[in-house]
């Protein structure tokens, strides 16, 4: 048991106060995205196994149990039930690489209201960041058309594990590999890499750093052509490799800064004349899906793209506006009437048909045609199934995109779906905003009464 | 030793390189950002700390070199170099809360070059990520005025360990507080949290929610108020108070929606008026420095700030054009020419007078009346002095701070400092430039004589 004290401090304190009480009735939270961000037409849905994987193993250490009494002065009686504490809830959840719109449910805890407060922040952490990212990997990746996209953010993602977390979610969003070495082992994704300037700038000039590199590692040869002069690089690339043994060596060379478009028709040119029509142009430097979308309009002569810092932290909505909102407890429908923040009550469920969407309570019948987007996947705390290969979720998300129309996937501005509330979705809704605003106002006619206004 | 794997393919693939062909000579690597986003004046050093932990630890485990073999194909002699490999080098470093300007070094690395590459990806990303959040604190912190700013952003931070670096980032920029529990009792910071709107939801009414918290927590009783309507929520808070003990029982109440400065106005009213003068009110909801810039400007009674997502993610500037440059091998200086990119070359220093700064060659004088801002960190791959306290890079933060002129510190497009370099580290790169194009230039001619053009 891990993770404890991996939560805000206010979800400690209110669990205190449930288990003080004995508030131990299940309570349902949706976690879901209010509104998209103006780029935005769509979501794709990421993070499931790592709040799977956290919740599953969720508890107190002694150290933890330690630190809560002496540094929060937690008393003993909450102190014992914290220390046998653990996840025992039931999980449902819109399964990695689909396509989500806002107001739709990502996932959905059900569970004692203090378990399911518990885990709160970190759940709402992984959903929020790597959805951002997944995204934001998926539209750099449309807009390659038939380019490769592959990662290279590690050196400015937001952390370390906030890189392993990036190759990820770009791989299931269609990106071909990372330079991430740890990432591509821990997820079994293809490592690529070429050269850094310092490589060039190591040696007496290019053409011998060309040559040091080709020697050593003939079968990975990307050769990094813009430390002096691009299409002088160009040419010492190409000589390098007819020298060593011909057209065939040069696998790739990698052009990183200047005008992208025309340095690779130019250096297209210059491979086709030396016969090595073969050789791909990689092409990086502060590419994110709107400078890609360009160079591909411009049918620039570019085979891969090396997509860095503007993927790796989603550099135009670096966030989401999520939440995770309690919607019933103890078998009753909750909601907040809180200024633009009000949330539909009760458990729920996606039906989707093509792209048209509709939310509706859990338990309602799906209507005709329709597939349901939320999943079980945890059971009393237990995992339903073990993880899914990557390549699972990789595929489900080519095809939800696919299937998206035009102006749902057009890069500025575009447009997304409309989702419709079920008309008894809507009624409960209407039904206990009404009942609590009433509420308020019994409440507030009393207090006048007991204050003697 | 650990950490091997954890960086970019590239440096694998050179490291293997330089160690194959015996290219151990020192390397020194430069690392600065760039330029500024338009919303900067300045930034705060940070990630310090974690560079040197990772550095000084640095190495390959039988698992990683495992995978070089088996999935990277590395060949056995390199392999059994790597596995020797330590960092050996030394570190020169910003000390981490100082002000530092575009340009100037923040850490410098000098190391056999293999050692020096490898360690390339963690340092950058340390230091981007840091000193963008740290900056991004600053600001908001300084936004603020008298009043107080707390680090809400646990749950919409880019990852975990991500908003375990917030948490801290933060406190050197002068916050008071996170509600990061882990980051609380690692870095000893004060923890701090009210309670969430769940939490009243899941009781018959408002007033019961306040009375069991107060009953509870009766020495932290800040109450959320606007779960369903903001006043009457103050008024129910100030109810809770007083049957339960007295004007002195309500330490705070929340405001997490709405129009955050006339409801301030109206809350301390009632207040106030109920002889709770003492209470402070806390705002939240989708705040950063200019929004508490314009509460600040309307002399908003706010007491205290929970700054979240804007902040944890740094949103308007979530990286920084950051660079690991080499800069000198085996004793001479070194730059490239990529357009747009180009680098001073040698090992450096930044004296400081005021707030009008000079980057030096390494070895040059300090001028009169100026301090170093790189100071030896790390000395053959030993940390010259332990860890810290975060107290002193907090107090470093606010006094450098204080030192910058307003057009600095502005928070829409600010000025920045104007950063001399010394008239020989000018001529240093000047000779440079003219010595590398004349080599370009021979290169070509020499190569168009071969090809017999």
């Amino acid at each position: 048991m891990t993770g404890g004290l991996i939560t805000d401090l206010y979800e400690l304190t209110m669990a205190a106060n449930y288990l003080r009480r004995g508030m131990n009735g299940p309570a349902t939270f949706s976690l879901f995205v209010r509104d998209l961000p103006p780029d935005r037409g769509y979501l794709v849905a990421c993070g499931l196994e790592d709040c799977l994987a956290f919740v599953e193993d969720y508890g107190f250490t002694e150290e933890d149990l330690d630190y809560l009494r002496e540094e929060q002065h937690f008393d003993t009686a909450t102190l014992r039930a914290l220390e046998k504490l653990r996840f025992t809830g039931d999980v449902w959840a819109v399964p990695e690489g689909r396509v989500v719109f806002p107001g739709e449910p990502l996932l959905e805890v059900t569970a004692p209201i203090a378990e399911a407060q518990l885990v709160e922040t970190v759940v709402l952490n992984h959903l929020t960041f790597q959805t951002s990212i997944a995204t934001k990997a998926a539209r750099c990746a449309r807009a390659a058309g038939a380019a490769r996209v592959i990662d290279f953010s590690f050196r400015r993602t937001q952390g370390i594990d906030s890189g392993l977390a990036v190759a990820r979610a770009s791989y299931i969003a269609g990106f071909a590999g990372t330079s991430n070495v740890e990432a591509a082992r821990r997820h079994g994704l293809p490592a690529v890499g070429t050269m850094a300037h310092s490589f060039v700038e190591a040696f007496p000039d290019e053409q011998a750093a060309f040559e040091a590199f080709t020697a050593d590692f003939p079968d990975r040869t990307t050769l990094l052509v813009d430390t002096y002069d691009t299409l002088d690089g160009v040419r010492a690339a190409i000589r390098t490799a007819l020298r060593a043994g011909g057209p065939g060596l040069l696998s790739g060379i990698r052009l990183d800064s200047g005008d992208l478009g025309a340095l690779a028709v130019q250096a297209r040119h210059l491979l086709d004349q030396a016969g090595m029509s073969g050789t791909r142009i990689v092409a990086s430097g502060g590419l994110d899906e709107f400078s890609i979308a360009d160079l591909t309009a411009a049918a620039a002569p570019i085979d891969v793209y090396g997509v860095g810092t503007r993927m790796g932290v989603s550099a135009d909505a670096p966030s989401l506006d999520s939440a995770y909102k309690l919607v019933a407890f103890e078998g009753r429908p909750v909601m907040k009437l809180s200024t633009g923040k009000a949330t539909a009550p009760g458990a729920k469920q996606v039906y989707r048909r093509a792209e048209r969407d509709v939310i509706t309570l859990r338990d309602e019948p799906a209507p005709h045609g329709t597939h349901p987007l939320l999943l079980p996947v945890m059971r009393g705390g237990r995992r339903i199934s073990p993880a899914e290969p990557l390549t699972r979720a990789r595929e489900r998300c080519e095809a939800d995109i696919n299937a998206l129309p035009a102006p749902i996937t057009r890069l500025r501005r575009p447009e997304t779906a409309t989702v419709r509330l079920s008309p008894r979705l809507e009624q409960t809704r209407d039904d206990l905003r009404a009942d609590l605003l009433s509420r308020v106002r019994q409440a507030r006619t009393r207090e006048m009464i007991d204050d003697g206004a």
